[in-house]
């Protein structure tokens, strides 16, 4: 069974300072903290390409795991909406190129926002037990500068650039349990980009994480045969402070359990998730952690890892 | 294990007189028969989008299966570097709202080329078996009509517009065998979008085919102990009849196993593929059939479908 072995991330140390960016848009130091969760945003460099961040998380994944070689990597997926060209080639190919990643690499792009690491690890475990492969990279990276207004009040104080990449193989600590996933179009506008600029209806997402996020978890505990009890942590989406906040409001008794640090990336769509799975569960000594992403599509994916 | 069910296209009434635009640029008859090996170029209507012609196939499927209802669809992948939107949302989702399929479906986007139908097929059914999903789409559909020069030479004589559903299930006539995949981003440059413009380096890309079909197709059979005397027929992505025939010669005896059938379609990217398999393949007695995609990145996947 494939599972998640190991995971790095690349966040730049370039970025905003989002209470200077807050006083600009009449923000007290209470809402920066209380209702974005983000005091810092990174920013990559300019003249950094999606491929140039998906390369150094691969590059710390690397320098992290010894025993993983370049030559035996055989799948690779980018999972990105912002990725280096105009749709075509994927990024992957490119990010090949820059790893020197040897030519039998399955690889590609998911298009996907900030459900993507949970659809992530699904399709990547899918896709290398369907064709017979055994050293996978899940990549996320959606560097949302090159599309965010710095002059829009509404999305400039939300989003930090970053990348992580996950290792996913045999023998793995933690393994894939149940999953559920939705998709709703009918709220497409709510997120997008027109002419190279990025727009969000704040309000309209807010109110759809909250109406199926907390409803998403409890369904798929329940289907597990699960219950908040049997959960060590919550790692959702941090999309900000206040709708984290809100969400662990729903799971009564147990908000502790919902892991919120996103103090110095903001929220990195598809890497919010990959970034608390480093830094809190990998090491941790917790059994069952239960995983959710929402966002751009509208889309959204809840899911069960979990140490067999 | 899940396999293909049945596969459904749409193919826009309207087009291009490839003759006549031959003679624009100075090409006989000949050349275009011969070489190009497309009559007549399909193309979208302006007011169609990407998610339009996904809509129109997967209504086709619909119409062809009445045993496949709306609300079992459960899993949907896009194949598109052509989507309707800059990058976000996925054109997945859109396709979710305008079918009026349920909101538990889990939906993404594939960013692939002319490779991507044999990636799409292991990545879908991969997915749906890692999140136990029962009913799933994988819809091509990349309208290179959007992107190409109508005064590039090199490309306007190629390419047309089409779409394909492919369902895929339990019980199902057509399953997966071994597969063999690639991936060389150093060769990125040779097929791209810059300002919203396609470019390729045919020359390069034809040289590409040609070293690496034939013996990726070679080494396919070799691994899964097969001999090409095995294999009823090969579906190859139809690039132009000129890399058909070169691959097909490559095979000593059995060309004729090379179906060539793009005289009316152009080159549709990942659509290729599916339109031959619901043309000569799903309903033809045969036991073993060889595909191979390859294309923009550059990608390659080569693939055995077969009746268990």
């Amino acid at each position: 069974m494939i599972g998640i072995k190991s995971i790095a991330s690349y966040v730049p140390l370039a970025g905003v300072d989002n209470y200077a960016q807050g006083a600009k848009f009449g923000k007290d130091d209470e809402f920066i903290l209380g209702k974005i969760g983000s005091a810092f945003l990174p920013r990559k460099d300019d003249a950094q390409e999606t491929s140039d961040l998906c390369v150094e998380a691969v590059n710390a994944l690397f320098a992290n795991n010894p025993d993983l070689k370049r030559e035996s990597i055989d799948a690779l997926i980018v999972v990105t909406q912002n990725g280096d060209e105009e749709g075509l080639p994927h990024t992957a190919a490119i990010v090949q190129d820059k790893l020197g990643l040897p030519t039998n690499v399955a690889a590609f792009d998911i298009s996907l926002g900030c459900s993507g690491y949970v659809y992530g690890i699904y399709a990547l475990k899918g896709f290398m037990e369907a064709a017979g492969l055994k050293n996978g990279l899940l990549i996320t990276a959606d560097p949302y500068s090159k599309i965010v207004d710095p002059e829009d009040r509404n999305t400039t104080m939300l989003f930090g650039d970053a990348a992580t990449a996950t290792w996913m193989g045999e023998g793995a600590p933690w393994q894939l349990g149940k999953a559920k996933f939705g998709t709703d179009g009918s709220g497409a506008a709510h997120l997008k980009v027109s002419n190279g600029v990025f727009f969000m209806n704040g309000r309209q997402v807010f109110n759809f994480a909250l109406l199926k996020v907390p409803a998403h978890l409890h369904e798929l505990l329940q289907e597990s045969g699960l219950d908040q009890s049997d959960i060590d942590a919550f790692c959702i989406h941090q999309g900000s402070a206040a709708i984290v906040d809100a969400v662990a409001r729903r799971f009564e008794g147990e908000p502790e359990k919902f892991i919120k640090d996103m103090l110095e990336t903001g929220n990195t769509i598809s890497s919010s998730i990959p970034l608390l799975l480093e830094k809190h569960v990998l090491d941790a000594s917790w059994k069952r952690v239960a995983l959710s992403g929402f966002g751009v599509g509208l889309s959204w994916g809840s899911a069960i890892i979990y140490r067999p």
